[in-house]
């Protein structure tokens, strides 16, 4: 299945994706949140699309999406997991997982803009896989990780460099500002994916591609994030887990290059869909809270 | 007003603290959580209990303390706050606020254990002046920000050094593991306090007083803190933000002394109560989640 959420900020309906259609499934009466995914709602998504198969209604044209998840518990984001862009940051390579987090207030949708924060001037992107967590994991082992997973999502992991690695403290700073974290198109459960450690993962700017990577690049792969994370504290169901960018981010190039209002940013995983972020300056009147 | 929750971890039912006795409120048919503070919760409990004033009844006795709110959207922590512990942990003195953030799933009552995490040798103790959030604050001033507080309470920020420092990422890895954040007795309104910076906070371990510090010695006081955190991301009415610790960490002991099984801890903050832990090993069977 391919989840969606739609209609406007903070008052999203859900909704599946079904031969390239958008339809509306309010009427299985939850949003895609914690509790959703804690009593098993997938399988009661599974058993309305069965049942409401020749009633299903497709959702108004011109909606806008909204992140195909609702706010989780956290966001947790591995850093430096592909080689190249370790390289490119001139990071050694980790010999574990790095672990940060970005505040759940910057989920935004696939198609929102992304404002560039109050004083920031190092606005950057990254594209990325996240993964959904379906059931409550704490100590869970590499073998039995991926019975946890409900999904996988597109995930630009837009962060501020200079608020996150010239202000004084960690990474959180710059990763968390409003909008920082498109996801979507919409939430994949696993068995719409070949192999998940197979993907091609893309990004551009005003149509220059910019990074072109592989999930095959991967220096810890899923089930290892999972495991490793779920070590250090205990997920819920709903929490995003992105792990991490391949090469290709303004910070690497020689000199950086940084987004500015008006950019437009473009990315997508292969069996994920794509996205696209308009830049936006910041003013008071377009912020989700 | 003082709030507390009480009840069962998870199933926590709401309360005050009027006199030095508890009394239970959930007739007021809301959890203290991000909807409650956001819609005016705490003018709705005040008129509860003007109007129940001769009817409320005390919660059973033995009745295990709660988190005196719920999970919030995030726990954001400022580090180095107090040039003595900046000093005990060889970190020069911060030039801006230190931000790092802690896992919601880390919140536990003010009496519950904390559990050593499996494969840690390094837990440590530190007594916090937590802000709890009373309204979204996005770019406030320092002048506006009182304004946005719904009040204060006793936080032992506790940290794993090992996971912290040694593990290859940011400090979040050591700070939100499950039992990490001991929050309460209760959660007081600033009406209830004096002068928010000139507070005793002090914590023992097995009775020895490890750290005897004042809220005087803030590096960053409570105003900048609360606007310079909204700089980097929007914070939501319930979420807590806070403020560091004075001197005394195991971590600045020669050698370091670290939590073990069976330890107590005790720790207080002037006109915030104070709260108690026993250290326990993990198991399984502990967990909340």
């Amino acid at each position: 299945m391919k989840l969606i959420r739609w209609g406007n900020a903070g008052k999203e309906k859900t909704g599946v994706v079904i031969d390239g259609k958008h339809y509306d499934t309010s009427g299985l009466g939850t949003d895609y949140n914690e509790a959703f995914f804690a009593s098993e709602g997938l399988k009661r998504l599974a058993a309305y699309l069965a049942e409401q198969k020749d009633n299903l209604v497709e959702i108004p044209v011109g909606s806008r999406l909204g992140p195909p998840l609702a706010r989780p518990s956290k966001i947790i984001c591995i850093g430096l997991n592909y080689a190249d862009h370790a390289a490119e940051t001139n990071a050694p390579l980790p010999s574990e997982p790095v672990i940060f987090m970005k505040s759940t207030t910057a989920l935004s949708g696939p198609y929102d803009p992304v404002i560039i924060p109050k004083g920031s001037v190092k606005t950057d992107w990254e594209v990325e896989l996240a993964i959904v967590i379906g059931k409550t994991a704490s100590y869970v082992t590499e073998g039995e990780a991926l019975e946890y997973v409900a999904g996988y999502a597109l995930h630009n992991d837009v962060s501020e460099r200079a608020f996150q690695l010239e202000r004084n403290g960690t990474w959180d700073k710059g990763k968390g500002c409003d909008t920082f974290a498109p996801v979507g198109p919409y939430l994949s459960t696993p068995d719409e994916l070949n192999d998940i450690n197979q993907l091609r993962l893309w990004l551009s700017v005003n149509g220059k591609m910019m990074q072109d990577g592989n999930t095959a690049n991967f220096i810890f792969d899923i089930p290892h994030v999972i495991s490793y994370v779920s070590q250090f504290m205990t997920l819920l169901p709903g929490d995003i887990i992105s792990t991490g960018t391949p090469a290709g981010v303004g910070l690497g190039f020689n000199p950086p290059v940084y987004l500015k209002p008006g950019d437009v940013v473009e990315l997508g995983i292969e069996g994920l869909g794509s996205s696209r972020q308009e830049v936006k300056e910041w003013e008071r009147t377009q912020f989700y809270y």
